[in-house]
């Protein structure tokens, strides 16, 4: 089978059993927050039928058929170009009877699946709020980065009505949204139950979050220790190389 | 000028000018959480009227009388017992011009005072929620770490009421009781602004969290770095050392 890449598209390998992923050579590239998100996410239970909200690329949905024993993942993702490029690293890594993607914006969601449908739902949506800070000209760029039709409120309420009763949402967000984060999932009573704080090294300012939520779940936050991406001498930290080349560990 | 000590009670000198706390010798006594508060709240105005939900014996408000240029403190306490320990104290450190008491329940506040009337409010209010965990069977420790008549959102709500337009809460809590506090902290308009969690050395998990938040201010929360009480070797690391021995850094 012979994929076609584009002129502007380039392969990048994830280092991790054979996976690649196909990613525009001037567009948004997948960082470490999907590699984080999709090690956060690793322990979900075999079979499970999980959803990715706005999958990019596809690099989440990837590493988690490599990671985790899940039965279905379905990519959401808006954007025709990138929506392509998803499919195409998915016939790359032939994941076609595990990984599925469509081209559709998460608020339609609701007319396409049944309620309560999903054991899981992974995201890691745009960061920063509609309208503020300068969007970038390109608009690709604008769009994974920035909220533009969906908000995270939408995100959240969406998770919420696809979710099964108990079943688990992830995200990877920024930790300056932490109480609008915790305020919509209180709200559409997906309860807050692990949240990690990701740091660059030990005298940063937390940079990344990640928060694994239950629907209709009793109320206990459990604080991780925090996660090191640096040490001081600029290496990465013994858990993130481990992230980064883990198998089903 | 002499004060009467029970027999039950004892000073505490806090090693920082001269001032000192009069505690049950076998009661619930002041921990670290109401020192970090004490020096989480030092950047109060001159001049603010400030005022401490659940005061105990006297620690924090003692503490920011040492730190800050406010202009009076106003302590809370419902428990007689305690609330007569904390007159003893202000008397000790000759106060009285600065911090005074009142023995009242918390829900009873807004009859008491004004609206819209503090700057600041200060708290360390009971960490476990009502009708959780085992109670202590001694009255006095119930009632400092027990939800008993006032909750969370109680706190809250009348901190929402007492306080000014842009006035600060500053408050000392659990990492557990995050989301909750979240929850409350929009629902009753006290925006996030700082949080910073504490913890006991570099590998545990946050064991503290300390909070800020500015009533009816603009959404931005901003992610402190990490306090650490302990190094390696189990000595106190520098940033405590300082906020015990600081005057008014």
């Amino acid at each position: 089978m012979k994929i076609e890449l584009n002129k502007n598209e380039k392969i990048e390998d994830l280092g991790f059993k054979h996976l690649k992923i196909i990613q525009n050579k001037t567009g948004f590239c997948f960082g470490i927050d999907s590699i984080l998100l999709s090690d956060f996410a690793k322990k979900i239970k075999e079979k499970s039928k999980v959803l990715d909200l706005g999958t990019g690329t596809g690099i989440i949905a990837t590493l988690l058929c490599g990671k985790t024993k899940l039965k279905e993942i379905i990519g959401v993702e808006v954007q025709k170009e990138v929506y392509e490029m998803a499919k195409k690293s998915i016939q790359l890594n032939h994941l076609e009877n595990k990984f599925k993607m469509i081209n559709e914006d998460i608020l339609h969601l609701n007319k396409i699946y049944e309620k309560n449908s999903f054991d899981v739902i992974v995201s890691n949506p745009p960061y920063k709020k509609k309208n503020t800070g300068i969007k970038n000209e390109e608009e690709k760029k604008t769009f994974a980065r920035h909220e533009t039709t969906a908000t995270l409120e939408d995100f959240i309420k969406i998770s919420k009505e696809l979710l099964k009763e108990q079943g688990e949402f992830y995200m990877v967000h920024r930790p300056d949204r932490l109480v609008d984060i915790m305020e919509y999932m209180r709200k559409y009573k997906i309860e807050p139950k692990i949240i990690r704080f990701v740091y660059s090294n030990l005298n940063s300012k937390p940079k990344i979050l990640l928060i694994k939520g239950v629907k209709n779940a009793k109320p206990f936050l459990k604080v991780e220790n925090n996660l090191y991406i640096y040490k001081k001498n600029g290496e990465y930290t013994k858990e993130i190389k481990e992230i980064y080349h883990s198998s089903d560990n």
